[in-house]
């Protein structure tokens, strides 16, 4: 086991976070901690951070320092981007902290920022080809990824809190002022004609992507309270905006999921965004909850127990692993077995409830975590797992996804009508959705079922699809007894009927 | 670690268990199966278990047999009740087990059947003085209990099944039919006079009782999804009972929360508790979802954990740090130290919130589970554990007491009106409740960042109550620095404010 922590000391704020990796390979956030520290403040005069702004970094650093040590950490690393990069006493600085702090402070390039901040997005996101932002107070980095990979990035000199200072001399923009600062946006991002008809999705990281988000999750009374990974369209993103422009600031504070210490800048904010959305000509914002801090865990996981991949091959299954391994090895080796399992029957049966590989991975995800829920308690632990499910750290499957495996736990003992009805998550799914889960439902019940005496006795499975039948023939070893499985199976060909309208025949064919 | 299985053979069904007691004697419920084998049917007639009776009994336990095997089970404790202490063949059933599946079944007495029962129940209800019934097909187990002890017990001739049978010819009672099925059961009841008007809470175990409180649970839209612990007042059950006689079966059947297997037999068993209910002279029934197989476990972690006493003292802390040892060592000292910090800011001050010791209790409850939600996922780790808190087997709590701990919890950070807002439970605490509710989340928040670095460095505390302010003097070691300790506890004092009307000032006293 060991523990480690990380410092992103950023521009307006500082986040420090711990992490800890069990023997397992698997890890946890353990603390995390953010101020606001506005460490750029009044220097972009004479570009030198002021002693106001430095002592409230070395008040924060000194605290993170001690929190660490109070935590027993092995190992801290600390970056510190723009700021301290631009600063003219940047060094003084990082030699002040070292002095103060016993902290090695390491000021990253814009290449190396934009590289970490890729590395949250990449093995928290599962998209392959998009562009991401990180929206600031005084720049937008902005990176195009193709096939899971940095292809270019670059950092604009526009941000939402230098825009509003430069451009709006009032308590809100005049039409002069909003068309100025526009006409100063564009200029900045065309200036990347490698961005120009891109028509890949944005991806947008930091506060103001989240509080977009946030503002369209309430207006939809959306049920899931997550904001990473979450897809806004074009369309929905256009009309925030114009609400957003025709309030007045004590209006806007108003807004439902509109943080009020943006309220002033968000107009800004989100004008940087609707100019990308264009240029790059795209009709998709999904944010981010993760950032840099996540990319440094994750430099820091890939070099020490990735053989130095920093970029994780499959992180649906990744992270589903993850949220095992703080279960038991026994119940660890059972989900395998049921996703295992699920998987051979999800391809036999193709033809017959027609899923493509998108469903495949749900199924898989609910077949490792089915029995999650047991951490909560075992009574009711469909429900428990259900809840789980869609709170936990999964990364690379989208909401809708999430709900959908959610909707598989909850029936993984076979369908039950009344919980179908009082599905949290049901809005998220439409009708064909909800059909093709009822029949994956029974495909996970059988998984299990075909385990249920935790034995990993049966690995073989064939079936024939007939006009009126499914004939299901299981291979088992002759030398052990079954009957628990056969129970098991055999309670859950009603329910088959039910969903596939066939009848499900079973041959249990001794080797 | 170990793993212990347990059987129920009853008369009507049989139930397995299997429990982990891991090596630092918390423990949960591995695995569970309940198999409808009628043990008893057929066999008042000669007094005989039939053979395809016994031969069912036999089906079930060899698969319980085999599953603890695979799931590597230490040892087994069967025993059956009732219908095999009844049966002339009983001994001959017992050989019949032994040779066919290697269990030493025991066939227990009324008496321990009645203590198993009262084990399973006295260390998951938090009553002290109550009356327990235990509503079989043929039966009825009633139990006096008084300071937390058996007083008397008895089994009373009379069961769902046998008196429906009995009195109903048709398909529905006659007035004649039914007033003579509550003269017998009026006549059986008071042949107990030391049951008249004991005045005492009614604890009733068994399906009757669980479907008397989801019928009850499904009218009111209750939040809370758990049968055990939840009460319902006679006048409830009065009306109950009215809609369940006055429907003929057909309609019976369409009754929201009532098992359609149940709709037959359920007038004879609530009738049964309504009769209780008035030769007792009492206000409330209170359900409990456990029974003789808690018993069974209770009565043998006593004997191997607790030095023989296989009634636990305080069942509340007992099942809070139950789930708690799931986590690790460094968060249980955190979460302990946050409890005691707790009390003595609830102790000190009760002139301004003046809660009782129950809500003491809550606060405690609240203080040692506030990080529990971690489990789930760190972020909203408030919400998760609220969620958690709900749902996780803590015993000795009422479901108020409940929701109030998890109202708590996830204020455990300092009260946010939003969550305050959408708390899912907030219908269950009326608006006293929330107020103080309001006061001991700042007393919980302020435990919390008192030991914010988790170095348990404040253990010492005073307090001054004035008329517009309270001072809190906070003792520390002079050698240490507690300046993380500082900023967190001096975010509070606005909320402090807010809800006590006063002002806080801080002393920080170095020892």
């Amino acid at each position: 086991m060991e523990r480690i922590a990380f410092i992103d000391l950023g521009s307006n704020s500082v986040r420090f976070v711990i992490y800890e990796i069990s023997d397992t390979g698997s890890y946890r956030l353990l603390y995390q901690e953010k101020d606001s520290i506005r460490l750029s403040e009044n220097m972009w005069g004479d570009h030198k951070l002021t002693q106001e702004a430095m002592n409230r970094a070395l008040v924060s650093l000194q605290s993170y320092v001690h929190m660490a040590k109070a935590f027993e950490v092995d190992t801290i690393k600390a970056v510190a981007t723009a700021a301290v990069r631009l600063a003219n006493n940047g060094d003084e600085f990082i030699n002040l902290v070292k002095q103060d702090t016993g902290l090695e402070l390491e000021c990253i390039s814009g290449v190396e920022e934009a590289r970490l901040g890729f590395l949250g997005v990449i093995n928290t996101i599962g998209l392959k080809d998009f562009v991401i932002f990180d929206l600031g107070g005084a720049s937008t980095e902005v990176t195009l990824v193709r096939n899971r990979q940095i292809e270019k990035s670059v950092s604009l000199p526009i941000g939402a809190l230098t825009l509003t200072g430069t451009y709006q001399k009032g308590e809100e923009f005049t039409d002069k002022e909003y068309n100025k600062m526009v006409k100063a946006i564009k200029q900045a991002i065309e200036e990347h004609p490698w961005l120009k008809n891109v028509k890949k999705p944005l991806l947008g990281i930091g506060g103001t992507a989240r509080n977009i988000a946030k503002m369209d999750q309430r207006k939809l009374s959306y049920p899931i309270t997550k904001l990473h990974n979450y897809e806004i369209p074009y369309h929905r993103f256009t009309e925030l905006l114009d609400e957003v422009k025709s309030k007045p600031l004590a209006q806007r504070k108003k807004i439902n999921g509109l943080s009020s210490e943006r309220a002033d800048i968000i107009i800004a904010g989100m004008t940087i965004v609707y100019e990308l959305f264009n240029y790059i000509n795209c009709k998709t914002l999904v944010v981010g909850g993760s950032g840099l801090r996540e990319g440094l865990f994750y430099d820091y996981y890939g070099q020490a127990y990735l053989g130095g991949n920093p970029i994780i091959p499959d992180i649906l299954i990744h992270s589903a692993e993850n949220v095992l391994l703080g279960m038991t090895r026994y119940e660890l080796i059972h989900a395998k077995h049921v996703g295992k399992l699920a998987d051979i029957l999800y391809d036999q049966w193709q033809p017959l409830h027609k899923g493509d590989t998108a469903l495949r991975r749900c199924l898989q995800v609910s077949s490792l975590l089915h029995d999650i829920g047991k951490r909560v308690n075992y009574y009711s632990h469909a429900r428990h797992g259900c809840y789980m499910l869609v709170n936990s750290n999964l990364y690379g499957i989208t909401h809708i996804e999430q709900a959908f495996s959610a909707f598989l736990v909850m029936n993984s003992h076979g369908l039950k009508p009344k919980e179908y009805k009082n599905f949290l998550y049901g809005q998220l799914l439409d009708d064909e959705q909800k059909a093709i889960g009822k029949k994956l439902s029974i495909i996970l019940a059988i998984a299990e079922a075909l385990d249920e005496s935790h034995e990993q006795l049966i690995t073989h499975l064939e079936s024939r699809i007939g006009p009126e039948e499914v004939q299901l023939i299981v291979h088992y070893p002759a030398s052990r007894d079954i009957s628990i499985i056969k129970g098991a199976v055999e309670r859950l060909e009603k329910a088959f009927k039910k969903e596939y309208k066939r009848q499900l025949q079973i041959e249990w064919s001794p080797q």
